[in-house]
């Protein structure tokens, strides 16, 4: 995990902010969780109405889930003070989606004494399978009254598909006058994941007293810079949210600009995002190792960005990085087929780890470097690739994984 | 193979339009092709000047053999009469590429007793390797005087990369006046397949009279419905060509306008690259199936061409495909995602191979179909996924193949 100068990481994940409990259930969304006790069900519960601001995917087949969040949030202008959440099922492409949604709303809202508008509800699974209410009659009650301050582990782990470790974190930081503040989350990934605009699921929650404008801005900002610049499989969800409830219980001074305590904050949400990401990417599906990639002297922000996702999204070089191959010139063809323009031959690569730093290629060609010693540097499970365009001011970072044979395993089976 | 009325399919690929020869040998463009005696040395000549036209990447890291030729064919007002093109190095990203191409045409000049400006020139493999000019001072002379009218084949094999099988086709047909004509083929494809313009490399010649700008429009035409429809893998080469040299050798009057002869022409080199492009997909690396995506009800024919692709691109329903499971909800998924506007609840989804043909999905919604029959339907060889967007009129064909773990394999072991 990367820290944050001035960000303390502390425990409690998506409970590390007052006000806030958690849980997390089996209840059998699918038969095989049941055998398994594969936890399937979570829950995310506030003392008092949050301020609350989410993105969403922009996939045209979006979600039931995603429907009714964005009507819930839309009726309150902005406040919600509970989620519910369920992986094994995306709750897509089914003809009773909204309605199966709002029971399971319904439902959370009786057994928490709250509107079904104070709910924010999120679904990730198979998308096109019937979702059937009856786990959720017993289930929801069940949850709402184990809900606890230590529960963040639980909903991390009830959100979870192919995931195969928990992704949460949280920061303590100070806003001005010295008042403590928390901030924390958990996430789920692994498959689907090319966010656009929004991405697979992520759960936000903060103390900090904040006004719902502001908190929509800090979110789309840091959603821009961390989980639209992860790519797994290029594939984006019908089902991507981020969602961040603020509860106002800090006691600091309400933020409604962009003053100092605004950047603070915005910086602890990145702080918070960009680990949630980076995990999210090292954790894709069959992945062996997380791919940073950092690009410097673009014409652009904004080609930088695309430049920096073009190579890790290409499947021949993350293909190679399985092996550990420094076959840049895949790099390159990638660099080459982003649709923005630059010279090709000012371009430098170098490909660096823990275990040190190589330039491959300077001025778009080539230059001599020892195979074996690149070998040992790719072999290394976090592997940088810093892109200089020598064409500007324009940086960017995107994150993504390797492509491995056991990522074909887990998608051609992933059904049953 | 497929077939189209009014076009009898001949032997002779390349060579099957009068005029052309062709040939193929080992020369060890990279050291273990000698060990496996593995071709890697392609030339194709006409015994007159040729009418020429060619499509390329788009790739920005353009190949320096795709700098060279169209510099020759801006030099000639689009006249060529030969081609030289070789396989295990493409030439890209070398300080000294240029310089190397230039001298392989110029070797191929004096052999053939042709100015360079004639020679067409084409690299296929590693990027970024220094490509020597040595076996090429030695081998293309014997490879000249090697050349004959049955040597499609082994030009075919020496452009072929990690292809398994040859991909050629020709077809006999008639302009007006019962004049005979020929038009044929061979192509290479496997990995790094993504073409937007242009593709992978394909050689094709014919013996129709037909002016530049004519062969120039038919060309780009025809390409845009088949090559430009075909993805492996998402990566656009950095290498990707296609030329057609029209000898007029058949007799036919001079085409130089859209009159009935031009559509006879249009028809007969889509007959071939439709062909040549389909077998491109069913080879794709680590490849067990085509998939053929065919997209009808589009409000225009740019949504459906990108709906189409967007749905054979998408890697996890490709690797759905590689185990013949009906997840279609990855197709619902891939549609989704791309950048067009439709009404998503009115989309119907069906899967079809010579097994049969099932219906899985109806106004954007599952219906229940029978796993069993779907699954025998997805083993075949060759699967079809028909969707109806029901909002237009336009329609497009794509193809692509399952991503299996022999693609990893192939891919993350190529330069050794």
């Amino acid at each position: 995990m990367i820290t944050f100068d001035g960000f303390v990481p502390v425990q409690g994940g998506v409970c590390a902010a007052k006000g806030f409990t958690a849980g997390g259930i089996c209840i059998g969304v699918k038969a095989s969780n049941l055998e398994n006790d594969k936890k399937d069900l979570a829950m995310i519960y506030c003392v008092r109405k949050c301020n609350t601001a989410s993105v969403y995917t922009v996939n045209k087949v979006a979600g039931a889930p995603i429907a009714v969040t964005k009507k819930h949030l839309a009726l309150t202008s902005g406040k919600a003070q509970a989620v519910i959440a369920n992986s094994g099922n995306a709750n897509t492409c089914n003809p009773d989606g909204i309605d199966i949604a709002e029971k399971m709303c319904k439902l959370t809202a009786e057994a928490l004494h709250l509107s079904e508008e104070d709910i924010i509800i999120a679904s990730t699974g198979v998308i096109g399978q019937k979702l059937s209410i009856e786990p959720f009659e017993t289930g929801i009650p069940i949850l709402a009254a184990e809900l606890s301050e230590l529960g963040s582990d639980a909903a991390c782990e009830a959100i979870m598909t192919t995931d195969t470790f928990k992704k949460q974190f949280a920061v303590e930081f100070e806003l001005s006058g010295g008042v403590k503040c928390s901030l924390g989350g958990i996430s789920k990934g692994s498959g689907m994941i090319n966010p656009n605009m929004a991405t697979l699921l992520a759960f936000i929650t903060t103390d900090v007293y904040i006004s719902v404008p502001m908190l929509e801005q800090a979110l789309k900002f840091v959603n821009g810079v961390t989980y639209n610049m992860v790519s797994v499989d290029g594939d984006t969800s019908t089902n991507d949210m981020v969602s961040v409830m603020a509860s106002g219980l800090a006691g600091n001074n309400r933020i409604t600009e962009e003053n100092e305590d605004y950047e603070t904050f915005v910086e602890a949400l990145y702080a918070v995002m960009v680990n949630l990401a980076r995990e999210t990417a090292r954790d894709g599906e069959g992945a062996t190792k997380l791919l940073e990639c950092i690009v410097r002297g673009a014409p652009d922000e904004d080609i930088a960005k695309a430049v920096a996702k073009s190579v890790i999204s290409s499947s021949l070089f993350k293909a190679a990085m399985s092996a550990g191959d420094a076959n840049w010139g895949r790099i390159m063809c990638a660099i080459g087929y982003t649709d923005c323009e630059f010279d090709i031959s000012k371009i430098s690569i170098e490909l660096a780890s823990s275990q040190g730093r190589i330039i491959v290629c300077k001025n778009g060609s080539g230059v001599p470097f020892s195979e074996e010693e690149a070998y040992t540097l790719l072999s290394e499970d976090e592997v940088r690739i810093y892109i200089n365009l020598n064409s500007g001011e324009g940086e960017a970072v995107a994150w993504g994984c390797d492509l491995t044979k056991e990522y074909v395993d887990i998608n051609a089976d992933y059904r049953s």
